[in-house]
């Protein structure tokens, strides 16, 4: 199997891009890893000796920011690292493509590049979220702002077969994001929906209210890119924003510093449960091959667990799997 | 002045709202508190003796309940706690209604009962929202799932004479929640709504992200109402599930329960912070008189907050100034 690694691509670019790439080559022998990007650059944070030899390097002189256009950018930019390296895996130099870049130019060169699934008319971006019961499925965080009910329902399976695939779940339960439990409730998107999903070849268990998602009461949760991307920052910012308030407010006082040394492991496994990067980011559901979005953040340890995530949708036949299930949808 | 509050409603009527309305009577002894509903439950918890002199009865003996159909339960129960008192309030019986009872029936009695704002054509509920930098107004949260561009346009002004009057900002910065801060992003509603935002008489900050806003980094943030009460929701399951795993972590060993016991002080900061109890309710936007709308979970203190509210809307004379602003607007 082979991996192509966007090293040019995140917040953290290349050093900690590198640093992942070189331990998933030491735990994964048998996959050839392919960093892609501007050499020289890559270079300065490879190791000079005991370079796993599953570990080469693919020349990309061009790099996409953050703040460009991103179909505008992918278009001009032929030789980008993300375009270089989606170009691999349409043309079967690489199995899948990892990245930390932006998630627009990924998903414009996965499109452009690899092209949909058939029977699939908009592509997801599904995203692990924490949750009191482990990780669970959000889609779509934002490859399209607003959808059409048919999208939810092409969401619901992708995400289903994935949530099975790779996450783990028999029978995943599958959810509608909406303002209340009731069929009737919601706006018109919703109300439309719901009576489709019924029908979809999934375990649909209703609508899910944004206050039990942290509760982890469903598996795969559906919603447009405009709702879905906002949950998902609401969730982040909301974290961050309470573990910064409990740092400051247990250690305001010398007797409250001490018991926080005391209580120190426990919200470490707190932040453990909460970090995005144990998912490694999920694949860009719905186009013709696997590439896998990391968060824009990402270290070594979430590109670490993206190229596992990589590895078991290869493994898995994900792309496959989701061509098969699409034709069970009542037209 | 004279507060009708709907003894009936909320999941723990009439116990707590007894309580928050006889502290309120304590509390404001110029304001005559009037609570509505069944008398016989309602005396079941009023004081025996020292009952406050501006505390009276008016019967109601019908309530709605939370799973009836709003519309529907307010135009058959003629009778209802929460008909009679937004009933007070359009007979000149009572400067403003309290309930924590089924939003749904208390904005259909305030649409059915007081009408609306002339200019005003959907109602909002907006809701006051913990952040670092203190509580901020979210709205909608759920009057209308759909809206439109000039729905959020009146949102936005309706929001910023309420954070001016009542939450005490100056030129209090409004801002749109997207998920970019460009100008050119999101889905169509909010590409629509940004230009005619510019326009309106408010001090528009342009987008904000879901990230952002626990940060408090605008002080009232316009959605529609789908989106805006999936963010509520959210906002409080994830906090309730955070705290829920502080607590289970932080006591899982001898030695971190001593720790607890030091940082506790500082864990009850936080959570009095994060309290929407603090903020006691925010009036239905837009019909033509104060509805002070309460969490379902009120207990007294909820209560008492929002006749604190429900004064400084009367004192500050908010709904005239909302009739003042809306001809600014430009068609």
């Amino acid at each position: 199997m082979k991996i192509a690694i966007d090293a040019m691509g995140g917040d953290y670019a290349p050093e900690e891009i590198v640093k992942g790439a070189v331990q998933a080559a030491q735990a994964y022998p048998e996959t050839e890893i392919i960093l892609v990007g501007q050499s020289e650059r890559i270079n300065e944070f490879l190791p000079t000796s005991d370079r796993p030899r599953n570990l080469s390097l693919r020349e990309a002189t061009e790099v996409i920011s953050m703040d460009e256009h991103p179909a505008n950018a992918v278009r001009k930019k032929k030789d980008a690292s993300i375009v270089v390296a989606t170009r691999m895996v349409k043309e079967g130099e690489a199995d899948a493509v990892v990245s930390a870049g932006s998630t627009g130019a990924q998903m414009a060169a996965g499109l452009l590049g690899l092209g949909r699934i058939k029977g699939i008319e908009r592509p997801a971006i599904g995203t692990v979220l924490p949750t009191l019961e482990g990780g669970k499925l959000l889609l779509d965080v934002g490859a399209n702002p607003d959808a059409k009910p048919e999208h939810l329902v092409q969401y619901a399976i992708m995400g289903s077969i994935y949530a099975e695939k790779i996450l783990g779940f028999t029978h995943p339960r599958v959810a509608l994001l909406n303002i209340g439990t009731e069929e009737t409730k919601g706006n018109e998107l919703a109300q439309t929906t719901y009576p489709l999903l019924k029908e979809a070849p999934i375990n649909f268990i209703g609508n899910i209210e944004g206050r039990d998602f942290p509760y982890g009461r469903a598996d795969v949760v559906v919603c447009e890119g405009f709702v879905g991307n906002i949950v998902l920052k609401t969730t982040e910012g909301l974290s961050g924003a309470i573990f910064q308030l409990i740092k400051e407010k247990i250690t305001a006082t010398p007797v409250r510093k001490l018991g926080a040394l005391a209580i120190k492991p426990g919200l470490k496994e707190i932040a453990q449960m909460m970090d995005y990067a144990e998912y490694g980011g999920a694949p860009l559901l719905g186009v013709n091959g696997i590439s896998v979005i990391c968060h824009g953040s990402s270290k070594q340890k979430a590109i670490f667990n993206a190229v596992r995530v990589a590895r078991e949708c290869v493994e898995s036949q994900f792309i496959e799997k989701i061509r098969e299930e699409l034709p069970l949808v009542k037209k």
